[in-house]
């Protein structure tokens, strides 16, 4: 019912690769990589969640590995270069920029997963993994605990909340494709600015069992 | 020959995938990671090994993105929450479980890429990491130096001790599939428990070089 | 055009494989690894970048997972394992394989990106990885910075040349395919020893800007 109905304008999907990219170009100027290395980081960056959904999971060629996208990351990089740190003050741009892709991410993850003809549990799997992917690989290269899993603001968590919603409101609830894609990029920006906002912490396993005391 | 002929009930492949899955749940609790954390780690540890081996390797969609597979990882995880660190305790069971997991990984992925029309030699190959995979993909994202690659008890030697007997039990033997996958799980853990009850070192090149002198 | 007219002898690439797969097992060997370590870094040293090519990026069973390219590692090994740091006296030799290896693996990545019915931008960055991702790879699993991503010597701009010299030689000039993949080898070549001869660096992000002020 999904297949070929739902999609989205490219350029968001560009957008998001684009302000990932430059999260991954920033790292790796701070890091003093050369200008490879910086091309490589942002690339990783911005593509690394798309190429595990496609390249890995679905068995599909990466859509990444077309012309718009890769541009879409030496764009990225340019900025990165020119604007360098100066684009770390606008945290609030970032912050919502980033909240975008990754509902973004997570919805068009989950879709082309049940486009695939998978199950809703592998598909809300693979959405998320498609929209913390980037930073993840970017954390493994660049030898840092991935942050994405330490105890922190909701990230993780936001893209699955979106992931969800987006199931929910298309499979149960029968919405349309592109109304419901919506509604999870909604979702997932209000967790993770609310998360941001009222200091919501992501419980560890200690909290959890403390709280059971 | 062995195509279709061989097929293991899924409860020991799920069997595998959940005491793997433990051990991953395990590192990240002890890592301070937070939920979303926990299971990703499980979920790496329990079911990386047959994502190389179907995503990366046979270019299959990934059997493990199933929900009789993620529904496991979500029950390790939760055996893990609640038990914690008294599991730890129970070092025999930990490790004729963890034993058990590695031979089937081991046979499973060598049966799978016969099947797939490859060489044994490849075969033998995809065999050791379908075995050892989940347990590398763990070190690699917590940052620890891969134990399956240093001196100690035999691990990935043990995998590969199963998978040969497999094949050679299997191939130029002629003995039917599912006799010959037990044999090489009965190999792999003798090979495992032995090694840690008389002590067995893997050794490095440093040893081998010296022994020649 | 360049579908089926393109091959190079498998000498050529299991040569590569070959010498790579070397460098890999005297990394492990200096960090004590256990013989099943030194035979998986040689491994994923030596194969790491076409199973990403293959693998990864143009969903193909990777060619790496046939009897002579393991058979190469294996031969690499024992190499390694009976000359043992002896080899690393020998530093023109290997600067001169490693850049041959560089030039074919970019080169042949691009080819076979094309042969996949992709462009030329995606082409590119194909060969770049399928030169540098066996290095890449091993300095992850060893949790070294990735020196590919350093300031240096050219390295992964040397397969970029490389691997740009053979499209503009056989897309737009129309040179056959192995004289051209003859060319892009020899600028690889060329570009990677001018660059530790003249002792260029490529530039960080830092000093770009710099230079701009």
């Amino acid at each position: 019912m999904l297949i070929g109905q739902f999609t989205l304008p490219l350029a968001f999907d560009l957008a998001a690769t684009f302000f990932f990219a430059i999260t991954g170009a920033l790292t790796a100027m701070r890091k003093e990589y050369d200008l490879v290395g910086v091309f490589f980081l942002a690339l990783v960056t911005g593509l690394g969640g798309g190429l595990l959904r496609d390249g890995v999971f679905l068995q599909l060629v990466p859509a990444v590995l077309t012309s718009p996208y890769l541009l879409t990351v030496l764009a990225a990089m340019a900025l990165g270069l020119v604007f360098g740190e100066a684009l770390n003050r606008l945290a609030l741009a970032f912050l919502l920029v980033d909240a975008l892709g990754l509902g973004l991410y997570a919805v068009v993850g989950v879709q082309k997963t049940l486009s695939a003809g998978l199950d809703w549990v592998p598909a809300l799997l693979v959405g998320i993994i498609n929209a913390i992917g980037g930073g993840l690989l970017r954390d493994l290269i660049t030898r840092q605990d991935p942050l994405v899993f330490r105890p922190g603001e909701f990230y993780a968590a936001a893209a699955m909340a979106g992931g969800a919603a987006f199931l929910i409101l298309a499979l149960p609830l029968g919405v349309a494709a592109q109304p419901a894609a919506l509604g999870g990029i909604a979702v997932t920006i209000l967790v993770r600015l609310a998360s941001v906002h009222f200091g919501w912490r992501t419980p560890t396993a200690r909290a959890l069992i403390r709280r059971r005391d």
